[in-house]
Order: C-alpha cells, then sequence, then structure tokens
C-alpha cells in the first residue's frame, strides 16, 4: 500500500505532465500512466459517447455499421493514423417477440430472451410440458427419447467469481444446452440465465446446435422467473408444469459487418507491432458499455497516452473488432487477413471496467527479463504477478493462429455477469474510478511493450 | 441494544413455546412475539404462494380474481373465521404494447412502461420532438401552449430515503405530471422512473388528468434510458432530439374486484375489532412480492400469532384490500360497506419488508398510557417511540373516515423504491430475517391492542 500511495501523491503533483517527478517516477511514460490514474478523459468519452450516440451495436445489423462510422470519426479526430474498415461477411441472427408464460398449474408470464442462433416457435409459439434439470449433468443423464415433445429447464446456476470461472462452470448450460436437451427430444429449451444477480433482465448470449441436430427454440429466463419455476415443481407436488413459449428470431442470411482499425505509427514501423484489441459489436438488449465499449476505450485511451509520453518504437494497432458476440466473425477475418504479418505481443481488454489485479504472460520463461519487468511496472497500481499462462481474448485470434506472445490484464469479474449480456449493460454500470485504473495500467505494459526493441516472446 | 440481546437469548430458549420464560417476557403475547422474530412460518408462507402459485395480480383482472381465490383457501386452511370476498365495481386499465426509441439525432431504443389511466398512442405510435425538463419546477414554469404538439420529457430524480419522504418529493412528476404537461399542449409525456436504483426495469404507477385536460399517453422510462435521454440533450448541442412513442394501454370498462376479509373472533366480538389491513392487488410487471404480498403475510401472521398465545379479548380483522394501485378502489368500497361499524384501531403493511424502526399513532396526546405501552412493547425489537402522528396507509381509509384511531408501524423505506411498481417486485429480494422482525412487532402490537378493553383512542 505504501508504494500505492506514493503514486497518488505523485499522480496529484502532475497537473501538469511537465512538473517535478518522484524519483520512481522520472519516465515519462510512468508519468503519463499515472496521470491517466486520475485525468483520463479519453477512455470515457469513448465510452459515454457511443453509448449515447449509437447505442446497442448488434453484429451485423445498421446499428453495428453506425458504431463502426461513429468510431472511425472518433479514432481520426483524436489522431490515429491509418483509420479503416476491414469489412466481412457474416451470418446475422436477429431477435423476435419473446413472450413466455405458465399455463399450467399456475398460471403466470416469466421472462425470457432468445438465446443467439436459436429457432423461432412461430408466431403462434408452442406450448409443452417442462422438465426440471437442476444442473447440466443432470440434462447428460437424461435418457434419448425422454424429452420427446418436452420442452427441457436447465436451471444450472451460477455465482460470481472474480476470475470469472464461474463462467466456464455454468455456461455450457446455454453453450450447448440447448443442443444436448434438442438431441435428447426436446422441442425447445429454457435455461436459467447464466448471470449472478436477480433482476427480471435474461441474459442472452450466443449457443449452438451440434451437427445433426435441428435447431429447437431457446431462450433464458430471468434469475427471479427460474427461481419461481422452481419453486413451481416444489409446489405442484407431481402435477405437471406447462409452458406457452413466443420466440420468434430469424436469420437474416449474409450481411456486411467490419473491423475498425487505426494505429500509433512507431518510429520503425518495420517491427512487428502491438495489437491491441477490443469488440465494437454488442448484444442488442444493452448498449454494450462494459461489453466492450469499456474495452476499446481503455486500450485507444492507453495508445494515445502512450503516443503522448513520446513516439514509440514500434506500431500500436487497435482492433475494434465486429461481430464478437455472436461467434468471433471479426477476430477470424482479421486473422485470416492479416495471419502473414507478424504481431508482436496480442493483448484485449473485454471483460468490463473493473479494476486490473493480475498479470499474465505466456512469455515468463522464454523472456523472464521482459516479464519480470511488466509485472513490476504495474505493482504500484495494485497489480499481481502470476504464473499463469496467458491464452488471450476473443478478439485477438491471430496471436494464438501465429503462436504469438499474450498478455492477460485480468480485469476483476466479481460483478461482470451481473450486467453481461443484459439490457442492464449500460453507462452508469462503470466506475470511472476503476476505469481509469485500467487506462493506468494499459498505458504502463503498451507503453513498455512498444518500445521494446528485441522480441517480446524471447527477447532476442 | 442489551435488551435487545436478551430478547435474543429468550427467543433461543422458546424452542417449545412452553418452556420457561425470562422474566420480561413471560406473558404469553411476548414470548410469542419473540418466538416469532426466529420462527415465522406463515408469514413467508404466504408470500411465497401467492407470489408462486399466482403472480401478478392487476386490479380488476381475472389474476386479481384468483389472488382473492387463493387468499381465502390460504386464510381458512390457517383457521382463519369468517373469510369473504365482498366484491365492488371499478373501472379497469390494462397494459399493452410499450415501445420508446429515440429516431433523432443518436437513433436507439429506450425501455418504457405506460403509468395508468393514460391513453394510447394507437397502434403505429407517434413521433415528436422532446422537450427536457430537468425538474417538476421546470415543467410548472413552461408556458402554456410551450408544449404544442411536443413530447414532455420529466427528469425529476429521486433519492433513497429511510421514511419514504423522497416519494413526496419525486412522485408528482408521475401523480400530476403528465396532465401538467397535457395542459400545456404536449401530446404526451415521458418520465424519469420514481424509483432509486439504475436498472433497465421502469417503474410503472397510476397517473390522474385534471377535469378538463385530455388523458394523454405517458410512460416512465428506466433511469438509465433517462440518464442516456439527458445526455443526448447535452451531445445534440442544440439539436431538436425526437421520440417515437407506442403504448396502446386500454380500458377494460367497468369489471368485479372485491375486498378479502377473514377475522380472528374476540372473546367479546361487540367491542370494536383491530383492523389489521394490506392490499392484495399488485401491478402486472412484477408478482407484487413487496407490494404488497409481504403485508398480507406479515399482519395474517400477526393475527394467527396473537390467537395463539390465548383469544384474544377483540376481534382482528384482516382487510386484505383489492385495486389498491390503480385508485384505492377497494379501501374506498371498505369504508362505504362498514362505515357506520366503529374500528377501535386501524393498521396497515404496505412498504415492503424491511425492518419496522419507528412506532407512530395518532392517540399519543388522548392515551397517553397505551401509547407508551405500546411503543416500551416493541423497543427490544429496535423500534423507536416518536412523536409523528400516525396517518395511515392506502388501505385503512375508513380509519380515516371513521376519526379513529390509527397506528404506523413505520418499516425501513430505503430499499423499497429500488423494486417499487417494476418487473423487480418478486420473492428473492425479501429477507426472511427482516420480514420476521416485521412480524413479531406486528404481533406484539396488535397483541395488546386486541387485549386493551377501553377505547384504544382515549382510554375511557
Amino acid at each position: 500500500m505504501h508504494k500505492h500511495l506514493l503514486a497518488a501523491v505523485a499522480a496529484v503533483s502532475l497537473a501538469l505532465p511537465t512538473a517535478a517527478l518522484a524519483d520512481n517516477h522520472a519516465d515519462p511514460l510512468s508519468a503519463q500512466a499515472d496521470h491517466a490514474l486520475h485525468h483520463d478523459e479519453a477512455a470515457w468519452d469513448f465510452l459515454e459517447g457511443i453509448t449515447t450516440e449509437v447505442g446497442p451495436r448488434q453484429a451485423g445489423t445498421e446499428a453495428e455499421a453506425r458504431g463502426r462510422v461513429w468510431a472511425m470519426a472518433w479514432l481520426e479526430e483524436r489522431g490515429f493514423a491509418n483509420v479503416a474498415d476491414e469489412p466481412f461477411q457474416m451470418q446475422t441472427w436477429v431477435r423476435g417477440e419473446e413472450t413466455a408464460w405458465i399455463s399450467l398449474p399456475f398460471e403466470q408470464p416469466m421472462h425470457i430472451t432468445a438465446l443467439g442462433n436459436t429457432a423461432s416457435t412461430g408466431p403462434d409459439g408452442i406450448e409443452a410440458e417442462v422438465v426440471y434439470f437442476p444442473s447440466y449433468a443432470d440434462l447428460e443423464a437424461a435418457e434419448p427419447g425422454s424429452l420427446d415433445g418436452k420442452i427441457a429447464f436447465i436451471s444450472h446456476d451460477m455465482r460470481p467469481t472474480q476470475d470469472g470461472s464461474g463462467y466456464s462452470f455454468a455456461g455450457p448450460a446455454r453453450w450447448t444446452g440447448p443442443g444436448l436437451a434438442a438431441s435428447k427430444g426436446a422441442i425447445a429449451t429454457v435455461i436459467r440465465s447464466i448471470g449472478t444477480e436477480n433482476h427480471r433482465t435474461p441474459h442472452t448470449g450466443g449457443t449452438s446446435f451440434p451437427e445433426g441436430v435441428e435447431p429447437t427454440p431457446a431462450g433464458a429466463l430471468s434469475n427471479p422467473d427460474a427461481d419461481n419455476l422452481e419453486r413451481m415443481f416444489t409446489r405442484a407436488d407431481g402435477r405437471p408444469i406447462w409452458m406457452t413459449l413466443v420466440l420468434t428470431p430469424q436469420w437474416l442470411g449474409e450481411t456486411t459487418s467490419g473491423n475498425v482499425v487505426a494505429e500509433i505509427v512507431g518510429r520503425d514501423p518495420s517491427l512487428p507491432p502491438v495489437l491491441v484489441a477490443c469488440h465494437l459489436d454488442s448484444w442488442d438488449l444493452g448498449t454494450g458499455a462494459i461489453d466492450d465499449a469499456a474495452g476499446c476505450g481503455i486500450v485507444s485511451a492507453a495508445a494515445l497516452n502512450v503516443a503522448e509520453a513520446g513516439q514509440p518504437l514500434r506500431t500500436i494497432r487497435v482492433l475494434m473488432a465486429g461481430a464478437e458476440e455472436t461467434g468471433l466473425w471479426g477476430s477470424e477475418a482479421y486473422s485470416a487477413a492479416h495471419i502473414d504479418e507478424p504481431i508482436g505481443v496480442g493483448m484485449e481488454s473485454d471483460f468490463g471496467a473493473d479494476r486490473i489485479w493480475r498479470f499474465e504472460s505466456n512469455f515468463r520463461e522464454t523472456n523472464p527479463d521482459l516479464h519480470a519487468r511488466l509485472a513490476q511496472s504495474v505493482a504500484r497500481f495494485g497489480v499481481a504477478n502470476s504464473t499463469i499462462v496467458a491464452t488471450g481474448g476473443a478478439d485477438i485470434n491471430i496471436s494464438r493462429d501465429q503462436g504469438g506472445a499474450i498478455i492477460d490484464l485480468q480485469q476483476d469479474g466479481t460483478r461482470y455477469f451481473e450486467l453481461h449480456h443484459t439490457p442492464d449493460d449500460t453507462l452508469d454500470k462503470v466506475d470511472p474510478v476503476q476505469l481509469r485504473q485500467n487506462v493506468a495500467v494499459w498505458t504502463q505494459v503498451v507503453g513498455i511493450l512498444a518500445n521494446e526493441a528485441g522480441s517480446i516472446q524471447t527477447g532476442e
């Protein structure tokens, strides 16, 4: 805590970035990072601007296209070079009507939202008996054919976790649950929202059906509705529970999405760039503030801060990927288009805007000096070193495809799944103080990387 | 705190109500109240049962009628006498489609819900420029005719308050704001939700239009949407903001609602009864857990507890009023039907299920001995005495109409307006520990009142 206090004191004295610096922050980059901790304006402006002036930006829709136009204008206004939209084609699914109600024995409506890539019930809906599975494992244990003509209810419950591991625990209920239920005969599936809060705002998200299994309608109930349905099974005392479901999503066919790219050009553009990524699309229910306008604001602000501290050696390339939510279309398109252009290191911000608490790389053993320098550089912001091997996020497929260097700046995800993929993903959920800590940490790390002459992966 | 601890210790020893009692809780009534603090089952069962097996119970609809049937069966099963449905007629308004979106200059959808008693836009909706009023006073200051053809946006903001006084501060924006805007020419009104949280769940509630002013469409935006619209006014920098609004509520005409009544018959039924009230209807958006199944559970459980401690002298009459939310129809009907039958004292529980923190009566000066005894009797539950004169809640019009004795057991309302009139009014929002404190306090107070021989108002 002592160092942290010193940093805060130093930052307070940095109303002018050119002011005298404490010894341990004598370099312009560290001073810039400290300054960002208290004075970020760019990340918030991006976040507020795109959520207010564009709002939801669903993959493949005209709203996402407006998001690209908005982001490019912002990047150009902020002085980025080589701002471009790199278009790609995708299959686009959009939501329709969505209602659910229990018709027997306890009549009442339920709050539901359709899952991405699912089929329509048709406008007249379907009515069927509900079969209750407390967990994913219970569904796995069901006999083939046992769900013929039924609606499966997977109530697999999720707890908050700081490192996001609760998503791996509960996520399969959404990712593959509807497909698994369909393979056992279910005509539709409802799941408990993959979320950790108790609001009447169901969590959407993509699902996929295995080859040979016809997609069915599937939706997520809000957590209070899932609780209620569970209680109904207790109170019905063996009487069957019937649900009526109207979900009318549709496929729009092939539409155009795009990746927005922009650069801070380095002094030696022949060196492989530092890639800082986020995604520009969002689910349609919220305004995509924490998922992922915040990430785009953070990486862009950090790139600007590094430039402010002096033109970096390497180019910093910002990638605001399109169409992440519905299947990483943009990340795959970027990798396919640029696979032959080596990336120096890939990093992504896509886990909200709460504080970074852990530093991870995948070159701790191959370039221990750089790993240690980076970890040490952000310790004053409360970020711990880690031996976990970074694997990167959804938007940097290219780094994984190239087998390149990756850094994960792990954000605190305790609150993230209260908001994830819900209407509640709005600007007011972002804590400006924590957002600034993200910008400070990213500034520090990206700045060191962008000024590294040797290979980031090996030090050579 | 000392007394509180003693009470807790005493309660722990009361696993059997017949066990030896600490000196200060030697009487069966106090022992029963202490027992309720840790062992209530009835209030929770009512609350869980009606929210699970019936759900929303909008005034004048078949859902409210199912609520009455359910509640009467529950009261009979629990041993109440004279369980009855006292029907009355009312004018019934129901919600239709409700969507809103900003069409210019920043296109995006907004979450809205219609306010009770408002008009329809028709299925094609209306599109008009929005005029922004930061507070109710700003709308009051607008010139007559200045809103011709416009949509008024009243963004009057609400803070949480323990005593609920924030509702008086912000409430007029809903209660009379749309009527005021209409009187100045507005063709529709949107208000910031009368609520203190930042979820995407708008707060409904009734409004009324002054005589001679034609009702217009009107709805509440969720707080995050109202924030967003405010930011749009800043970012639009003078450009007009246009909203498209589709709200299609309708009047069903005259339908039947009813008051459910039930009694614990006293040893002397000639004495004016103790009236304990709540309301059975709820808004349609949630399941009416805190508003007001909790209140009905609390007053019923308390009446049962008093009976458990020995048949009381006076009759305790439970009134589960119908149609409170859309205009106190049930409370008025009850008063009209029973105005000639004197009530000994009226009490209501209709402010959620968080702890009671203050005791108020309207007979502190006319019957100081009883007031002091009652206040002292609940001090061990953390309830403070008060000089505030009780005025009673919405469901005990009869006590006000008769000029009778009234007690208010004030609940902590800090959280109440996070949930009030939203889809989030569901069972999971009720804290069972705090609910039990309510039952304990009500048991103690109702028990003393029901065994009081003299006039509650004067002691004579």
